[in-house]
């Protein structure tokens, strides 16, 4: 990597949800994401093992949408850098001072390459790691925010941008039958991703990830989640991915967000790594178990927002015919 | 219970498959059954724990079919009461007498009230118990057999009879939506159940359950068989159970048999408990995470035999009229 | 068995606790039981597959001891043949009709050949299973009452009550380096046991035991445990039983009485299941793993009650010679 | 960080052992590593999920000794970087250029500060990733190397050459009662150490440490070891430390060499993340569940090698008086 920057890591989501109160439910009770704060507006939440403010804010509004994905960057120089770098590329920036956001420092919000609204910011309030407080346990013990998967129409562009731009490195990818990449997944803490961009109508956000400390804990997240009555929001899984090798659970929320649990990457740390490619119809790679995908998983996510306006961004098709994988049984 | 013999348990199968060494490598290598004994005809396999020759024989043949599901009784006399009763009832019996089958005592075949062939005895050789052979477990590491489930035209015709003529107990039950029983799953030994009649074309018996020790067993079960190349074998699942509350897979052995992989069920040793009622389309009855079953678990099973003739018995459909649940989302 | 009675099952034991809050907090939110009822002088337990108001009674008292151990019968018939036994056998007997108990039938209580205090009872008050309420699952999830273990001076005089007079079966037992008999597992319910008797100064009972449902359960509940402050409870474990072949861990609740957390046993209902023998000096026998019991799991246990005085019962010490194993290393 | 090289994880471990094939069989069937090459004077193991050809070399020697332990660094620039730095602080250095050492490309060996003989390199071969070859699986199912733990007369000396001129950074450490640093977890990859080094006599390396996926793998890792007759080379665990969050199990190799079973820590790429800090006397320190560490886990330890002589080094005794916690109960 030459970029000038260091991107450390995914860092929250912004969710827009109708009802905080069944919101909370869903992620405290369910995922067992511990409470940092709330107020009328908004609910804070942070994982297990975080030391940070939070990783995910659910924000009352009208009509569910994902508002930014943000990343932690090392310094507030890196913010500057990054600033440049966008400003340079025609993209849109905004900046937003120290104090305009709840317990987050100076942050830089960013339309990317693909219209999708992100954001960047170096630093965050801290807060108690619940880590060892497993006397407060609950539902699926999500652990840490782990990655963001988007959906946009043109992934190559996004792949090009995110590599060679922003420094991040690939793990594993995807190519349709005509040798096009169809997805990819993309790091830079090194798991298998930070950020994944997948071939479809976009820009959306797919969905948010947390990681689990192991299987157990999405095991007994499914019953949990089941004697809550979310059983029907249990979209896909429990399984095991080809592709990243992880254990998985794929929800929605009450808005409809989705959420996958996951558990069971590996360790992307050497340079040397040599990216997995898989084909687009190999049957392993989306299920190593051999269960497919239902199509909702394929066609549904949530929308975003533009980062000064507020308005819904205007998606477009996947620019590949293929919108999911074909199985010739 | 007032019948004058003890039946015990849930003893043995034997599956008629059409080529023994692909069915060894899924049984073996994929569920991590121990194999006792062999020959060119057919195969003796036992769970860990179990402290018997086997409880699963693989015969050789030209077609896939059940010969027989087989239950353990206390005493030779309890053969000859049951052969007794099913005289009485004018059901067809059969004596297979000691030597006549490899590793088992002397043995009475029946065809049931179903038309299902079913087979006590209370004799069958030892083998070494391999549970703490830590060492040699493989796949799922399959632990005992648990039980069967069977397809029958006329459920509430095979409940009565083993109920009260084989001394069964019920512990969880499905009504339809009439209020008419349209499965049931009853036991010998304290655990939900050692057999279950579902409602549908039959006789047939529709999969072969093992007892895995923990969910993990389970989890690694599906790693060991999809890498072995056995992914388009795994049916549904893994889920959880609403009724009996276990944590299941349902797989296909190479020649289409179903074998359940089953783990998290409860005791059910007290005469005062009161069997559990769910209803038919109650979509946590079947997955308590939500997820339907594939149209092919209601429909496929095994096709099994006349204890005399050897001949496939003729099957007819189920008298309810619904096949499988409705879900009204 | 030729007994004209049938014992079902280790069904509740009743402890004198000295702080009913404290020992509420140690089995609610540390083991996970059910707290079905309580008032100043009295908490009623139950684990989260039980359909019955309770498998543990604390109560109120000056001093720690375990009142009573006690069994489930099939019918109050039952218990006027066991009162006949005993009577017979020349052991006190004392009969609390229904009514003298909260939740509990007619029932007899005697000091068996050993001395204990025991009781059996046919009815017990149902209460809600909680097996599927996922969300209110706690700490180490304790399932169902599974056995209890006495330390009483002369196993051999208690192993044969207990096999000839009331019916139970062996399935694996240890001998001293003179052969003779130290300990015994004997069980009704087709477990590995109901009611073990070890070599030791007794009478006392040496712990009560709770089954889990998987091996994860115990180390949550190990973690749970900790995070609550109940670290130094944890006297012994995680291991594995070579004996039993039980995952395993040993708590001291508030007051000293030894729980123990049980998981990983095997089906035991076979007439022909032939015991299992061990050498008391086999180190395997104790833990799997090569760990050696603290000299404190062989030195204390809980005293037990007269159950006509209510005084606490003298005790005498093991008459075997070795108190516990020797490894020879 | 402000040095110019970057060290990227721990990446190998080169033990000397007396017998192969007895090492062989402890750390293929035992912990499951995947045997890459081997001949007569040496044995080459990765884990499960690693892409390189090794992450452990078995070499055959007269005495047990740890040769060195290694580091892998981005690029061959680091390398040149690296020497000028240690040459510069006038510690021993060596080059070992590519085709000197099997599989691996050129290699800066250094005596470190302490004493101990550490080594750098950029390239490795690669090898076939075994993470989802299922079927290949054995015993404890080691995935990854971790980390190594060393014991050192001075860690705070140890520390700061770390920290100040490797640009590693503490995770968390532990203070005794007079406030000095009596041991601290460093690390370059974001996990919680890459290294650690405890105030003892050394310089000696006290354990290697194998990442494993969840903390079943390591139960499993205790069966199948005791089920191979290794009961008596469990020396710690399986607990949970407090320090780090890890489920652990030590053991000792058929030389003596100490290996962690290691699950369970956390993300520490943050740069503003705080180091924990712990009271050498917290008794939830080293284990959070309470049982206390063995004398041999305290004063045992392998030696190690001067990098051109190859003589052992000479030991001195740890500057702190205190050599192991003690706990006033």
């Amino acid at each position: 990597m030459s970029v000038n920057f260091d991107i450390i890591r995914t860092a929250r989501a912004i969710l827009h949800v109708t009802d905080l109160e069944k919101s909370r439910e869903f992620y405290v009770k369910g995922l067992g994401l511990i409470e940092t704060e709330s107020d009328d507006s908004a609910i804070y939440l942070r994982g297990l093992e975080e030391h940070v403010h939070h990783s995910l804010v659910l924000k009352k509004a009208d009509t569910p949408n994902i508002e930014v994905t943000s990343y932690k960057v090392r310094s507030e120089e890196d913010l500057d850098r990054l600033a440049a770098l966008f400003e340079q590329k025609g993209l849109k920036t905004k900046w937003l001072e120290e104090g305009s956001q709840h317990a987050v420092g100076r942050a830089l919000r960013v339309q990317d390459i693909s219209g999708l609204p992100v954001e960047f910011f170096a630093k965050m309030d801290t807060a108690e790691r619940m880590l060892q407080r497993y006397d407060l346990y609950q539902g699926a013990k999500a652990q840490r925010i782990d990655h963001f998967n988007n959906m946009v129409p043109d992934v190559q562009k996004a792949y090009d941008f995110y590599i060679n731009d922003l420094g991040f490195a690939c793990s594993e990818y995807t190519d349709d039958e005509d040798g096009k990449l169809w997805a990819a997944w993309i790091h830079r803490k090194p798991s298998v991703h930070d950020v994944a961009f997948m071939n479809g109508k976009g820009p959306r956000v797919h969905h948010v990830a947390y990681w689990l400390s192991d299987p157990m804990a999405l095991i007994q997240g499914c019953d949990v989640l089941a004697a809550l009555g979310y059983a029907d929001n249990i979209e896909r899984g429990p399984a095991r991915h080809g592709l990243s090798n992880a254990f998985f659970l794929y929800l929605r929320d009450p808005d409809g967000h989705r959420i996958e649990l996951y558990n069971g990457d590996y360790l992307t740390s050497d340079p040397d790594f040599k990216p997995v490619r898989w084909d687009l119809n190999d049957k392993r790679r989306q299920t190593f178990w051999g269960a497919e995908a239902p199509d909702c998983w394929f066609n549904e996510a949530s929308t975003v927002l533009d980062i000064e306006t507020g308005e819904q961004i205007t998606t477009e098709p996947g620019k590949l015919k293929q919108a999911k994988p074909v199985f010739v049984i």
